[in-house]
């Protein structure tokens, strides 16, 4: 493949802006102060934990989070053992772009000049519009908890999405139906009180420009018919035992899921589904740094889901790379379903690629739903999206070489390609996901 | 890769005839009228369906499939929608190969020109000899029912296999068994009946030059050995209680199986298995757009029939690309089982290129069955060939250059590659499936 | 890709020394006499009974392994039907490298004269030395069971690790607990003697220099804490009774296995497991030629093991290639698990490729176990090992070419490539295995 065409396509699709379509961004402190923030994510504290063990230490002892400075200068002088990794290349990304500094211009003895360097430049209170400016972002989708408040949110720039967990599959916590009692105004004893709980955080999203619904879903997660009055029996034997076995909290997930369904469907809102994370599954991992997941993960559970709700569009990333043609051939065939994303192990270049291909392949190319960051400080969005992009361009530029060679193609232009890319980059996201003023 | 190298190769492996080993034609009309056929073909109205679906309309009234003329616009103003696949690919194809229209001559807009210069073209009483001459094809196999009339067939093109679902995966549906009753001339009462019905169906099909016995399977179906009397047992409580459970419907279904491979060894036919369909998962699909798949698939149900039936030849495709080198390590090992094209979802350029490299890697190259169709009309056999022999020469291509530079490998030469195309697009097929006359 | 940088790279990356972290090699009787033991390797047998099967024949009488002259005409004259296959590649490098005969030197029909200039060369007392120091190779790690005498074992060279296989999975059979009884000196009536034959063989391996202890492992085995009267319970059942149903086997397998883990924890070594083989699936296969994988296949039921073992190493190979993004996921995060090398069905350019990329893309570099040959003979690690370095040779230079357009990364030099495979293909084994002397 031609070098050359690969960067011409990039430079062209870098320059669109981006619509990131699930961060976990706090809006109200959205940007890194400082380098101690930047290398709090889990990416670095797990890999440099995973890199090297520290027998008897306890990894909230070793990476201190208290302490930005310490856990920066920790962090630093580790780096080296991951410099292979694309996490890696985000963080020195970040800083030849936000801090202005090349690899010559950093070392981990000097930890401390880029700490305050840092916090110097991150500290100016123009800072996060600073980062979205360079970066060129239009649209921040957020994951919230119902009971967040949101006022004063700039709907402009950020869409705020329900987490939808502590009603399909956290309920049987007592300090989550707590919570909820809390935000409702009175116990949660009965099917209705989570519905009326959940019609109350709809309502309130609403008022703020709401994106969507979301979920992060368990592998083989199924889902099908309930009646009422079995969720009714669920929820009374929860309140008087304190738990459920196995298949109570499955049944009481998919009666749960189906009523998120329908607050979707009355407010014409989509359901993101984000499937196949196993949660806390590393018994010593760095905090968010304890979930895996199964490469045995079907589908096949969501069928009845996607069937009875078609008026409900269902964005849809999978966590394991087996289920990736899966999810080709369902955004294939079924209406409501939307490939959005690669999520978190799958995001990285040979997955991305395979299924950006498969997707570009087969997909009608008004369904796919490019890229989202999936971060957690603004800094790292422009990172991740290049990462994204570049493979992108990789995949576009083998279409355009193909295509002049092909018996079955038309040739493809550049402009065939860049008008592809933005449309699974600005165009699809902001019809499917109906972004308000997009 | 050099492309110029690709490309020559392409044309070279373009040259062979082609021998299609499995298609849905049917023999009596084996080619299109007008385009309103071409683009009934549920690829295209389910990729349409899916890219802007239509709340409150069924898919049947969407897409009249009783008023060509209506259908073929309908699909024509939306194939923008999809103008990224490679099934707009194949539609282009025959546009250009076989109606002399590149892309500049039609347009949505002129979809009645476009129509009726379609009508009179493929209205030519000539004309199905006419694609199969410049499609230079050889061989259709074709899937057939058990009671079909294959008086007349003209078996120096067409190779009639036998559609074995009615006897092992459907015999529970009344229909089924009062059609297979008929056939038979007397009631479906017990495993003799449905032995006779088979048998008897085997000796009509080897009278017209029978190419194999077929079977679409639903994933993780299990092989065992079943006694005569529970087969017995099952067919009596299926009569009297008209339904069977779960478990009843796998053990009549292994012991049917059997059964089949009892009949091809009789015979010397080969059993042809296509694994991993799910039939109806999507309910609000266009007419056969309504099947998936799962992704958690294993061959390993079927480890008690291959080694039953050592002198039957199993060739195998397989839908989940999870089950991509499961079947290639059973080709590698098992001297009975063949690996067999790239079906449905599995066939797209990203899917055939990996299996295709690994399968060219690792398993004997007289076992290697290299492509089939599918298609319902003929015209749709040469522009997937095409898409095939592309990706075929892209590998080969690949092979030729590595063996230049690899330390294991003597050069492979532009005529070593094409003998492999050869062998595993002509000579494997003719060998292995017994191409009568062949 | 530039085939020129792929050859750079490759040239110098063959230069490096072999640590060969896992074979079967008998160390005395570590190299072939002659083309009659090379080519009874299980690849050349079961590829050649696979290619073409003689029906009524059983495999043991079609390759005459007792008669090496006999075995290796037979095969010599099937060759051409594999000469496709990289296992064709292993034989022709050996011809080149260790007899000096290049591919018009050799023809099936002088057999005879191959096979006598075959002994006369390595029949010699030197010829082990001669193939040692021709592929470079420093380390050789060996698998051996239990009672092995390792009396008078080349510790500099050899490093032996103990097959846990009785212990763990086959503990069932009368003859695995009458030949450990043996080894103990008294009967196996409960977990304390088998422990204590454990413990007594690790004793005796860390006397000649232990690598670690092995075991290769069904599908989907779970590990779980079973309580020591369990298994005195399950072992008292099995003297009595003579055998264990499936959850007993389970059970049993799941208590052994932590037993291994607690004799690794005590002498510092590490736990090498192999997921996911399938003994005897192939009931008409050729001697190591009748076991296969199951595509579905999890590992989440190592989750306890791994977490309740924190100071044990763990590398981990997989046979599925539905597992490969699991492994990276684990290695990513675990500190205690390491991807190892690329597992037989899986030891082939497609996969290696893809699970290289993974891997140098998102696991820290430090963890990750390049290869390893599983060889009986010596004379297999040089092209083997060579079949690896090509793959990492242009998944280097990829990463070379990216990083010379990629947006976010740093430009990555020849040399920092290099010292990326050197760091996989010694540093990492060195350390990781604890090599004695390393």
């Amino acid at each position: 493949m031609s070098t050359a065409l690969v960067a011409e396509l990039y430079g062209q699709i870098d320059a669109l802006p981006i619509i990131d379509i699930h961060t976990h961004v706090d809006w109200k402190r959205p940007s890194a102060r400082h380098i101690g923030d930047l290398l709090s994510y889990h990416y670095y504290t797990e890999l440099i934990h995973s890199a090297e063990w520290q027998p008897g230490e306890a990894p909230t002892e070793r990476f201190p989070y208290h302490d930005p400075q310490a856990l920066a200068r920790t962090i630093l002088s580790k780096l080296h053992l991951i410099d292979n990794t694309v996490q890696y290349d985000w963080w020195t990304t970040i800083l030849r772009e936000f801090l202005g500094l090349g690899p010559a211009e950093w070392a981990p003895e000097n930890w401390q000049d880029l700490f305050e360097r840092s916090a110097r430049v991150m500290g100016h209170p123009d800072w996060p519009k600073e980062v979205v400016a360079r970066s060129q972002i239009e649209r921040v989708f957020m994951t919230n908890e119902y009971d967040e408040d949101l006022t004063g949110l700039d709907e402009g720039l950020y869409v705020p999405c329900l987490r939808t967990e502590p009603f399909v599959v956290n309920l049987d916590r007592a300090e989550v139906r707590e919570r909820m009692a809390r935000f409702l105004g009175r116990p949660i004893r009965g099917p209705k009180d989570v519905c009326e709980a959940l019609a109350k955080a709809f309502t309130r999203f609403m008022e703020h420009g709401m994106g969507y619904a979301a979920l992060s879903a368990p592998a083989n997660l199924r889902t099908f018919a309930v009646p009422e009055e079995e969720a009714e029996r669920l929820l009374r034997r929860l309140c008087e035992q304190g738990s459920w076995d196995a298949e109570e909290r499955a049944t009481w997930a998919a009666w749960a899921i189906a009523r998120v369904c329908d607050a979707c469907r009355v407010h014409g809102k989509p359901f993101h589904l984000m499937i196949g994370v196993e949660r806390g599954a590393y018994a010593h991992g760095v905090p968010s740094g304890m979930d895996l997941f199964d490469s045995v993960n079907s589908l096949s559970g969501y069928g009845y889901l996607w069937n009875a709700y078609p008026d409900v569009r269902f964005p849809v990333s999978v966590l394991a790379d087996t289920t990736g043609l899966e999810l080709v051939a369902s955004a294939w065939v079924r209406h409501n379903v939307y490939p959005s994303g690669h999520w978190w192990y799958a995001n990285q270049p040979t997955d991305i690629a395979r299924e950006l291909r498969r997707r570009l392949d087969v997909v009608p190319r008004n369904k796919v739903l490019g890229y989202y960051s999936d971060a957690y400080y603004l800094e790292f969005i422009l990172p991740k999206f290049r990462m994204y992009k570049f493979e992108l361009a990789s995949v576009l530029a083998e279409r355009i070489e193909r295509s002049l060679i092909h018996p079955n193609m038309e040739v493809w232009t550049l402009d065939d390609t860049l008008d592809l890319a933005k449309e699974i980059l600005i165009d699809n996201p902001m019809r499917i996901l109906g972004i308000p003023g997009g």
